[in-house]
């Protein structure tokens, strides 16, 4: 699998403020999303999983009823923060505006 | 919201017999499931979030790429294991069979 860059930390500063609502947890990018109820949260997580299939870039993520919280995390940069993470994290935001 | 009657210890231990690869951990019924890749994952994930909707009982659950493990539990019975939760569980393992 090809490698990945790594972000250093003050690209990751730098990235952090293109993706309102997520922060660094864990070494991960995190966002913590609620819906009104589980249709809505399941519709947004399918809607998720097809930007995550088209980027090849798959999240760890786990949901109950209405909460979604979505990890991102580059395996191919050594389970570091990449581009790849921000860019997908840009693309989930946009789901919701 | 209505009360549900949780199992006893025995009734639990029967009702797991009637659920392959189930098992209880931390008070949860789990399964963890491998699938070939992400699309298929996913898809399964589909087809349970269907079941749950329709049984008004939702999982808290778990995916990275080509796993997903699911946990159930009833909160109508205090977090406990109830029947609903082996329904469930029985209507996810005939999605594989």
């Amino acid at each position: 699998m090809a490698k990945v860059k790594a972000l250093s930390a003050r690209e990751i500063d730098q990235q952090l403020a293109t993706v309102s609502g997520w922060t660094v947890v864990n070494g991960k990018l995190q966002r913590e999303f609620k819906f009104a109820d589980f249709v809505r949260a399941f519709g947004f997580m399918s809607q998720v999983a097809l930007l995550a299939q088209v980027a090849n870039h798959h999240p760890a993520w786990r949901n109950v009823y209405n909460q979604v919280v979505i990890d991102l995390v580059t395996h191919e940069a050594g389970d570091a923060l990449s581009q790849r993470d921000f860019d997908l994290a840009q693309q989930i935001n946009a789901l919701l505006g």
